[in-house]
């Protein structure tokens, strides 16, 4: 019989028979009635604190993780090493000295060297985006401050980043450039708190090192209306910021898996970093994903029988200060990057997930559509493109092959909180982070039994 | 006749006649789309800074304030001196020391006295109440950090102020009676931020003096949790506050009116507190209320003709450190008291005016009601008591047998940023300052032509 009824031939092209789909609805209930995810990110905020490469903090965040991870019943525990370099905030002091003394609240970018130990005392020089800062003559900002006071738009998607972050990457390169001896830029961030937002810069080699500091939002808008005023605004900077260049920071990515039953050499990757910025607990920046990753794959391997697949857990090191332990992941397995049949990571804050974007083989499109009918209930639509990549570090295991599915949460609020001392516990919604988790215990679970090649 | 019809009793009994109904429309109108009071509170906050009672921002303050009122018509303006004590912050920095090293956000309370330059590190003994730090037995807490981590609830009134701000006032008190070397406190606050609330504190003549300060939020919030798992929990407190006891601060009440036309010595009165807390610009606290009732009075003197009474706008000293200003008022205009025949101040923040309560003699309620009804559209009920005060600093007029209007907002958001750097122009809402700047507008122009004693 060449024709086939429409049932059955939706049958047949599903990847998880009756009682896999039995299995997926039992996690699903498990994952949204489980506080493991939100009571590890508990833990390790309370017990553990800021995870900055190198810190004290990150040397007992891996032991934290391989200890939990043993705890939760992994198959498979293990650290590889990841070096990278060890910067110092130390301390930052600012203060608008004329028209009067008031205090502002900055933060230095990591990375940034700090300013000589008198600090440095300077007109303010503004200027409104990065472009308008590119297009000041050479030397015009002799002995000035750079002040850049582009403001961050917020957005569902953080659409707002991308075109806001270049000041705080490449500014101080280009404020160097016009003979400037420190950068002083509005914080990429969306909030309206005195809190200012770090977050990674880069010098180069060929031009003069200088500090570079974010400010705070409200400290932005005065400095804007003093200067508006069209008299001289000055300010002192002091900062002890530096890289420790006597040592080689160590730290490692933490590894667990939960074996495969049928293929185990096929690895499903859940990914998070294990690092985080030094000002708050990093509780969004990646606690988050570090509780959901974790508590999916506890979940999973709680069944009667491990999935067909691998479910493989990696926390990477030093994610914040340029993918460094990513890197090293897709290094050290390059040999095996094939292996890697699907991947995703959690690093994109507390909001729901509405949206799932594939990146994967069009053969393999009918699977991801059954995966999005599973997933549909949980408010989450599948999206026309097919191009995704996974997230943060595992961006890095994208462009080295591995298929990806990203899921997008409402991000709107995710830049208030971002790279802030404000990054802790209080913000991470217990409710909200139930239902990501499921979503991502569903995933994998699907991604481990469905027996698609996710390439093709 | 001996009967009238509903109409013309109705007609006979209204305070304002058609040609000043009309005016009152007027400066409704002119009100709500005049920015006068934004203006000025950007210029406040943008030329002067914060102005803490003895403070250089304090002194530009009061020239700032005469140079305003001067600008904006005011027939008279005049400064009477207050003096207090002058109060330094310096600096706060507390870090917990175990579980493991962690900088906290905190703020000393005014008044506070610092630590020995080495700072103290001590256990934290943790409280969740004032009322059980009181039950703590004496000695019982020699050598420790007395922690009391009670936290205020969010109310559309404020009312969560009340039950959380004895510990701020009485805390180190008690906590010394008890053998305290500190008190740290969970800040009067109801954001979630990395931002400490500061306020007023007290100490006893006959009992020793120990620094109190107040922790973020989210900062009691780890704390509560390295608490509970019963395990040694230490912090180290260096703090530099003191009293300046070698000067009295000078400061002063800057007064401004425009003198009745027909009553000049019958006075409404207009309040708001000049000093602010030295922590951020203090734009809500008092800014907005510096802004409004200077608008005010100035869109009731653009008037054609002056209303029959005399409205007076007085900007209080050293409100935020006790009341200094009111009290000094109090005194020296106590043979003139009864020519305040209303007032009223503003001092909580930028939410919606909702509800206006009076405190005003039986009589009078009449008056009240029709000016009940002029405010009814812009959405302000009249509240069935009759028993309010004066806010803040007017209160002592109150007490002093003032009559007043009490007109409360939603203020369900205020203690999100009182007496915290938060307190910066940014939290000014334009839109919602014109509507509560016209019903001050409304009110005071009312009050100024009723011929109603309000005191009956
Ligand atoms: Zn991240
Ligand atoms: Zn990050
Ligand atoms: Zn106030
Ligand atoms: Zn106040």
């Amino acid at each position: 019989a060449v024709l086939m009824s429409v049932g059955s031939f939706i049958a047949s092209a599903q990847q998880l028979n009756t009682d896999q789909q039995a299995q997926l609805n039992a996690l699903k209930t498990t994952a949204l009635q489980s506080d493991l995810s939100y009571q590890l990110i508990e833990s390790l905020t309370t017990e553990v604190g800021h995870r900055l490469m190198g810190s004290e903090g990150d040397k007992k965040s891996i032991v934290w993780a391989v200890n939990k991870m043993k705890a939760l019943g992994f198959d498979k525990v293990w650290t590889e090493e990841v070096t990278g370099s060890y910067w110092l905030r130390g301390e930052a002091k600012a203060r608008i000295v004329a028209p009067y003394p008031h205090d502002v609240v900055i933060l230095a970018l990591g990375g940034s060297i700090g300013t000589s130990k008198e600090g440095l005392t300077a007109k303010v020089a503004h200027f409104e985006t990065l472009a308008d800062l590119k297009a000041a003559p050479d030397n015009s900002l002799n002995g000035k401050i750079a002040f850049v006071s582009y403001q961050m738009e917020r957005h569902i998607d953080g659409d707002g980043y991308g075109p806001a972050v270049g000041t705080r990457v490449g500014g101080a390169v280009v404020a160097a450039q016009k003979g400037a001896s420190a950068l002083i830029m509005r914080s990429v961030g969306t909030d309206n708190n005195r809190t200012a937002h770090t977050g990674v810069m880069r010098y180069k080699d060929e031009v003069k090192k200088i500090p570079a500091a974010a400010l705070s939002n409200p400290d932005a808008d005065l400095l804007v209306n003093q200067l508006k005023r069209g008299e001289e605004v000055s300010m002192y900077l002091n900062m002890t910021a530096k890289t420790n260049a006597e040592v080689v920071a160590t730290s490692a990515n933490v590894i667990g898996e939960f074996t495969g039953s049928e293929l185990p050499n096929e690895i499903v990757s859940l990914g998070a970093h294990l690092d985080s910025w030094d000002v708050g607990t990093g509780a969004l920046d990646d606690g988050l994903g570090i509780g959901m990753v974790m508590a999916a794959a506890h979940h999973i391997g709680q069944l009667p029988k491990r999935p067909k697949r691998t479910i493989r857990v990696i926390l990477f090191a030093a994610e914040e200060v340029g993918l460094l332990g990513a890197k090293q992941y897709v290094k050290a397995h390059k040999d095996d990057m094939n292996a890697h049949v699907m991947g995703a990571e959690w690093d994109f804050g507390i909001g729901r997930i509405y949206k799932m974007t594939p990146g994967v083989g069009a053969q393999s499109l009918n699977a991801v559509r059954e995966l999005a009918q599973y997933l549909a209930p949980m408010g989450v639509a599948l999206a026309p493109e097919n191009n995704a990549k996974g997230q943060s570090d595992m961006s890095a295991l994208s462009d080295a092959g591995m298929p990806s599915i990203n899921f997008s949460p409402d991000g709107s609020n995710y830049f208030d909180y971002h790279h802030t001392e404000n990054d802790t516990l209080d913000k991470v919604e217990p409710e909200a982070l139930k239902v990501n988790t499921a979503i991502y215990t569903m995933y994998a679970y699907f991604a481990a039994q469905a027996m698609v090649d996710f390439r093709k």
